[in-house]
């Protein structure tokens, strides 16, 4: 008998766990426990955790949140300030980004990619106005010189300062893709902060790990801990400080005192550092505006005999694509906004990384029609104004019913109905968990309730045919309408669709 | 000591709890807990939930039974009384469904296709005879007419009635998959019930949400609540009664009022409603029977300039193939039976959904020969008849040795082997979790055993090279056999092969 | 108050036995609670289970061990005496194979494709020379003769004495992949015990139960029970013992005492057994060593007339591929050693079963390079010598830093760096739950340091251009170095390279 009671007790100790008030503690309840949907009712979210550096910080959502574990994701805002250098960092999972605010330049590290960017002397002959060079270049040629002639080896005869992998600028605007592994670091060279909102898919089939977020640092560190889950609270130090010192210096040529600063043990400033001096560093002149966007990736001319012809394919393979430009809006109406999606069609990398992203701006009183997302989860963040959205769960129950400003984020579940009213401008980015996310309108001349016969709606809802036509034919607009109220503003929705 | 024995008692109360006692409950325990494959002992499985209707009702199997979990489906069975119209509906998880017996028309929602089947007006002259057009037509177009006078829009010199997506005739022995996210409604055409047994892969990597099934209605209701899981006990309403009556009307452009009547709340007709007169929806004269299956997907002819091209790809893709025509039978033996498979080399868009089914007809006292799927987990539904059959797990116990009665469903996991005896007839329908389900026999001409040297044989059964011969070489047929025993019968089955 | 405290009894329960304490036992805990990968601290891994048979063992890594778990996988090491059969096994997962020592020859079930492997009576007249003959089949024939007279059925005029499926040889250093489901077997031909070592693939798509290994006997069986999960302590027989004996003698069209011989039910032999007599299988000549490797696949003429023109493609899929052969290194440094990789670009079935391996081989005092696996786990079996191997974690921490010998195992999680230094020679078997693993190397010539600009390396680790150029030009090997201590060696390294 007393053990009845206490079985109950302890089932329900268990229920109570796993229902998240016991774990969020990291007493190591595994997250799978947490993983279920329950989604009756769902947040607005703010990030909860900001993890500072000395130029910039990082702000985290709470990947316990159940919705964002049901999503499978991770959610960070990366601000680097002015002359920061996001330093280098992989993840186990794919990583899709979007440019908020704020211009820099990237590099990514694919292993057995030839170095296809290289700087040159100024006193060998050949080279002409060199656009790809970094500016400073001039008065610090001379230093690296001296620096290079013990180490060069097989590019002795052939001067040059530095080689390295591809650099790509940046801007607000673009979408970045990430494939799991492949380290990368950013440099701010605009006047202003640099944000990026990114999203970690870690129920992609590509991460083979469990469902916590886990960051890999080259370099840099992260003294305070945090990122939530098992590794809160614990110091993060970058990769090489787990070595043997002794074994670094086997491994890299190098004597010991330098491999251990390679281990920034004593470093604080974090994973964002501040660059001393002019940043060096050989790339190509900036992406013209919108206007020559089509011929937004060039390249300088092969500069290298170790070229492997790998470049022209996974070396080179395109990893950003720029979706604010208005010229490459999918749907545009003059006055009410535009929205634009990036998917496996237009940047083929998402194919690989099996995620996508819309970006969406609507002006005055829009409304975004209703709908819903047929095969992904679907994370929206707002970068400015707010809206109003209402989300309806498959119970047909309205889960959501808020106002959203710049810096929230709202998970909606695949299959969830969802609908969008802006207040006075509305801008936002979804990341979707699909390369080749669909949607569903539920209003509008491509809507599910414009593909049914009149019959069944009239059956389904016992309403007239005429009523039944009214809702099948009166809104024209696809995606984007305007959101005054009902009959009387009817003659000029349709004259200007 | 005390604690000691209370964290064993906690300890067996989380077992027990694990173990599906409790777990049923709607107390919030993860269904990941009970995912577990406990598989020593598996059971013939009933329906155990009626969801009933106006018009029809729809049965469920608990999907969380351990074998349906193990399996990651849900199983439903759809019955549609005549006149009856289950209205549109969708899912987070692809469905593969079987036509057990009637006959009706169904259509799905796909996104962003044209509208391309539309009525014509009587008193428009170029019209012949148009076998498409519902009957009724001719009456009810007057009062179309007058209706569409303000809204038809860009259609206003080209009279029609109605237009809406592809609508499709469903028979008994069609095989249907619907893809995520896609919503489709069906209407009894015929003179009986129409019943459908329909299997949801809740595992399927396009949900991505929990393991639950979720069911998400554009139109109707579930007044009763039900479907298991975390939906129990709550009433289920239409996705669009989830939002503000304002923002709907605003969103269809239509009045509030109308807008209220869409949210079908005062509505306790269910999901399947019975349709008042007659069902007026263009669509294709009936496929003919058997004889003419290869011609079986006719079309009208293109009928609207909003054609967009997109109709001949993903909008006219095929997601239906009858499997109960003898003619296309993949096993065919005249006294015993037969067995037809669908699979993504037949139905191409099961490639998509990552299913398959096999139907299986059995005569008189035949046997399906011992087999077991390679990679697959296989739901088999008795459509008539019965048969033993028994199952064997990867321990060689046997687990299930039952008989199997029309209306019962067994779960055969990947890799048990089975065996089928009919006794009277036996007619089942089999739905595979793989695209391209494969069998391995451990009986007949294409088995495993006689793709063995006889040397393997004998070590392994220790028996002689004349035994191992007959084991390889006795049985001539692949699939089928007669179930009567033993050597008496043995040269008439040589002779009969 | 005292429900509380039992509440937090309860949780600790919970907790404890979440960690692992109390979940190894068969109480039933599903395995996915222990699936959280905690890697604060990784082990170097015995086998931890053997289970023996008549002619050889299998050895077992414990499959709940936290770190094989997290990687999703099941390890186990076949040991089969001369003379041993492995009989007719398969599973629901994939798995891929690395003979470590010994050859042999090894058959696998294909269903449904033809017995292309025949022999010929030697009394026939058109046969010449028949290097694809077992030995000992002279003496043989005469019996076989006799006792197909009464079934050899169809192919009557034509004599033979068997005819079964593909068989090929084994050797040390193949890697071989099974598909799920797929029968198969292995007769030792050496003079020497025949050792594999495989990994199961339990986290693979293709299987679709939970995550315990499960092992299908189609013969044999294992009195003593084991293989860790719910099935310990069981004893496990083939999978024919499960069904009733009249129902496989009706199948087979034997008799009843024949069917009770193939259950094996007063069988202790377990799943290897010794072969009595010389093992009479038709099968080609053995494949040459090394030098010949390019046509290593002979098989004989197409010999049956039921050849179905399925052996040009699934049929004869290439299911193993040498890579001990130096000449196929991928890697290779004279004086240091040499690293093999096969993955599906050298072997397309592995595209299927999306697995890959890699084998190492370095010598005296050699360090493989630092680096992290990009997009698998890596499971390293060390084959012979021994090495210190270190591993660290996403928080930089030295998580393994151990000695590794001969028949010790350590897993290697995504994205964790790791570095080996040979202790007098090393050879590794590396199996990666990637079809294209990539690994990102962090010193060397193609390593990430060197892919990143000076500029990023000298604000990263606060040294000067100077160091930074050493870091990433000093080393220029790409896997493999010498593992001597810093600076003094510097020239001859680069004068080797």
């Amino acid at each position: 008998m007393i053990k009845l009671a206490h079985l109950l007790v302890a089932t329900f100790g268990v229920l109570l766990a796993l229902n998240g008030c016991l774990a969020r503690q990291s007493l190591g309840v595994p997250p799978q426990l947490q993983n279920e949907c329950n989604l009756d009712n769902l947040d607005v979210l703010q990030a909860t955790e900001t993890i500072k550096s000395e130029a910039g910080q990082i702000q985290y959502w709470d990947h316990n949140h159940p919705q964002i574990r049901c999503a499978g994701v991770s959610v960070s805002r990366l601000v680097i300030e002015q002359g920061g250098l996001y330093l280098p960092t992989f993840f186990s999972s794919p990583k899709i980004s979007y440019v908020v605010q704020g211009m820099g330049i990237s590099g990514r590290v694919i292993p057995g990619c030839a170095e296809t960017f290289m700087d040159s002397q100024p006193m060998q002959g050949q080279q002409q106005g060199k656009p790809w060079q970094g500016q400073g270049q001039g008065q610090q040629g001379q230093q690296g010189q001296q620096g290079q002639q013990g180490q060069q080896g097989q590019q002795g005869q052939q001067g040059f300062r530095d080689m390295h992998q591809k650099v790509e600028h940046v801007r607000h605007g673009d979408v970045i893709a990430v494939t799991p592994g492949s380290a990368h670091w950013i440099y701010n060279t605009g006047d202003q902060p640099l944000v990026i909102i990114s999203l970690l898919d870690i129920a992609n089939y590509q991460n083979q790990l469990d469902r916590n977020p886990r960051v890999f640092r080259l370099a840099g560190n992260n003294p305070q801990g945090g990122f939530g889950g098992p590794q809160q609270q614990e110091q993060q130090q970058n990769m090489l400080s787990g070595f043997d010192p002794q074994v670094l210096a086997q491994a890299l040529k190098i004597d010991v005192r330098l491999a251990q600063e390679l281990q920034n043990k004593q470093d604080n400033r974090g994973n964002i550092v501040r660059v001393k001096g002019p940043f060096q560093v050989v790339r190509p002149p900036p992406r013209q505006s919108y206007e020559s966007e089509k011929w937004r990736h060039p390249r300088g001319p092969p500069q290298s005999p170790q070229d492997n012809g790998l470049e022209e394919t996974i070396c080179s393979m395109r990893t950003h694509e720029n979706i604010d430009d208005p010229a490459r809006a999918d749907v545009y109406k003059p006055n009410l906004g535009r929205v634009t999606s990036v998917n496996s069609l237009t940047l083929p990398i998402l194919q690989y990384v099996r995620l996508s992203a819309t970006r969406g701006i609507i002006q005055g009183n829009s409304m975004v029609l209703p709908k819903y997302n047929m095969n992904a989860n679907e994370i929206l963040y707002c970068t400015r104004g707010q809206a109003r959205i209402q989300v309806v769960n498959d119970n047909g129950q309205n889960v959501l019913d808020q106002q959203v400003q710049k810096g929230q984020l709202v998970v909606i579940p695949q299959g969830f109905a969802y609908v969008v009213q802006s207040q006075n401008n509305f801008e936002w980015i979804s990341f979707k968990t699909n390369a080749n996310a669909m949607i569903s309108t539920l209003a509008g001349r491509t809507s599910a309730l414009r593909a049914l016969p009149l019959e069944v709606l009239t059956n389904a809802y016992q309403i007239s045919l005429e009523e039944a036509r009214r809702i099948k034919f009166n809104t024209l607009e696809t995606t984007l309408t305007h959101a005054r109220s009902g009959q009387q503003q009817l003659i000029d929705q349709i004259v200007e669709a």
